[in-house]
């Protein structure tokens, strides 16, 4: 098959590597039916050292069952499935607290824990199929386009937007800003209108995305950034915002979010943070009580909750797809988010 | 009257004051009948830089209403009043929301915004009356000493713990950590077993203290710290915390509380940070999903649920204090607590 390798810094390849079999009696094999690329891949886009070999890379698809171990209890072969960004048992006592990124037999797609490789390829081999893997009934190749792209949404980014507002306690009537205009920014805007937010700023400077936010349900946006950000969402929210989304994970973006969120507060983030020391002291975090949270978003507690209304077309969070490359094109993907020219990239296998 | 100045490190004076007067209308005037010396004045007590003059000092103070301004609604000359920690003034939208330490009008005993004294000194200019303080009905000086402990706790200690487990979202069944065997840590013990926790491990390594933990409710102490203590935690909890009370403030606590909290777990922290920068990034708080919340106690918000126990004796936090000074002789206090040999100082004046 072909599959998808990073080999450092802006250096995406195409490359052939052996079908994917069953190893162990719990695992699936999925053929991949559409994979994209996340804002989190342009992390090691960035930054990655030289890896010799490569390292295969991924985390978001939707597929159909092409084998399963014989101890699946839950699958079967032709199965349309969802998988979520974190492979999880559904057992141990995290799984079953929801928090199944922290899964004590699972882990990350290609990483060296699970053993398997990642979601930009042809075919998957899926550990822990039963806990990780969620069917999308009624769902196959011929769906349309549309739906395709909303179930591959819950794979990472409307999950992961989900989570910052269930970490955010947002409800009825909140205030909230969301840093970032990314899938997850959006995802997070429209999680936070599903849950009764009252007022949704959306700070995000790139035209087409705040417009879509809008669409979302943010009730403002504000492009400005710095000292100007901060005062703009302080003006709008009365003093600053109950709660405060933040959906991009480098360093000025908590340093926005300390200086928007109102006393009493919470911080929930989202975005994979690209720093490691952060100010927490009396001026920040403390005096004013302020709760930071938040966290790589456990997909699959969300699943039955979010799936129906997917299903149904209540909600069309794969509006934020904007363009589909066949995995042969998938470099030109990465170039085309990092640069910004798309906003969430599909991938064809 | 003769009330109590910092006037650098290790610098403590008693000195003559000029009498509190009513200067605003919503002012009282109150003589103090048990003050004492909180583990956050021996921050300044070990690095404050030396001040002209010295700087007004106490923030903890029980005693009796001798004058009312003329706006005052809810306070009578004679009644026995309890002054949280933070001045208040219980209309804005803050002290609306139980977050009076983030009062819009008001602010902290012997802070230039709220222009008034500190409380270790025989009387007080209470700014915001109405608001800041509390009737403690039937009580008057010749109530029994241990009854006036546990009231002088209501200042600020036993509200502070009760924060540090509220904000820890300590509920029945909880595992509970408390880092710190100095008075609040001991409070945070008390309230984590008053919401029902049923394990309480207490960080502590002074046998005096931590023996009055286990009274209070704790169900194991470790005395070891750094990576020992750490191991130990992670042992008796089956793998970290879930919920951890930070009542130290210095750099290591939050380290510890790092190492011991469990994926998913929360850190509530009420000790002073002494620090301000600290690690936030994927590998502390964000990979397992880690809240980290606290901040100064809204001691005034509380103490409609918390004096009702003190007054009927249900619950003694008064034990926390284990020796009493006349003010004159406060300086010896301060030496006494800073060296560990007095776990909290009751002063009278």
């Amino acid at each position: 098959m072909r599959a998808t390798f990073i080999h450092g810094a802006g250096d995406i390849r195409v490359a052939d590597a052996p079908d994917p079999v069953i190893v162990h009696p719990t695992d699936a094999v999925v053929r991949v039916v559409r994979a994209c690329v996340c804002g989190s891949d342009l992390h090691p886009y960035h930054a990655m050292p030289p890896a010799p070999g490569g390292r295969s890379i991924g985390h978001e698809f939707i597929g159909v069952v092409e084998a399963v171990g014989s101890e699946v209890r839950t699958l079967s072969v032709g199965d349309f499935v969802i998988a979520p960004f974190a492979v999880s048992c559904g057992t141990c006592e995290f799984c079953r607290a929801g928090l199944q990124t922290s899964c004590s037999n699972g882990g990350f797609w290609s990483d060296a824990r699970v053993g398997t490789a990642g979601g930009q390829a042809q075919a998957v081999r899926v550990p822990l199929a039963d806990g990780t893997l969620v069917v999308a009934p009624g769902v196959d190749e011929s769906t349309d386009e549309s739906l395709l792209a909303s179930l591959l949404t819950l794979s990472d980014v409307y999950g992961t937007g989900w989570h910052a507002a269930v970490r955010g306690q947002v409800a009825p009537g909140s205030t909230v800003t969301v840093i970032g205009d990314g899938a997850v920014g959006l995802m997070a805007v429209l999680s936070a209108q599903l849950l009764g937010a009252e007022q949704i700023v959306l700070m995000g400077r790139h035209r087409a995305r705040t417009d879509l936010g809008v669409e979302f349900g943010a009730t403002a946006v504000v492009a400005e950034r710095g000292d100007e950000g901060i005062a703009a969402v302080r003006d709008l929210t009365g003093g600053g915002s109950q709660i405060v989304l933040e959906a991009v994970g480098h360093y000025p973006a908590y340093e926005q979010a300390i200086g928007i969120v109102r006393p009493g507060g919470v911080i929930s983030r989202v975005g994979v943070p690209q720093y490691d020391q952060a100010p927490v002291g009396f001026g920040t975090l403390f005096g004013p009580n302020i709760t930071l949270t938040g966290g790589p978003a456990p997909v699959r507690a969300y699943l039955e909750t979010l799936l129906p209304g997917v299903l149904d077309g209540t909600v069309n969070p794969g509006r934020v797809f904007d363009r589909t490359f066949d995995l042969e094109d998938i470099p030109a993907a990465y170039a085309a988010m990092d640069a910004r020219e798309v906003l969430k990239a599909m991938i064809r296998p």
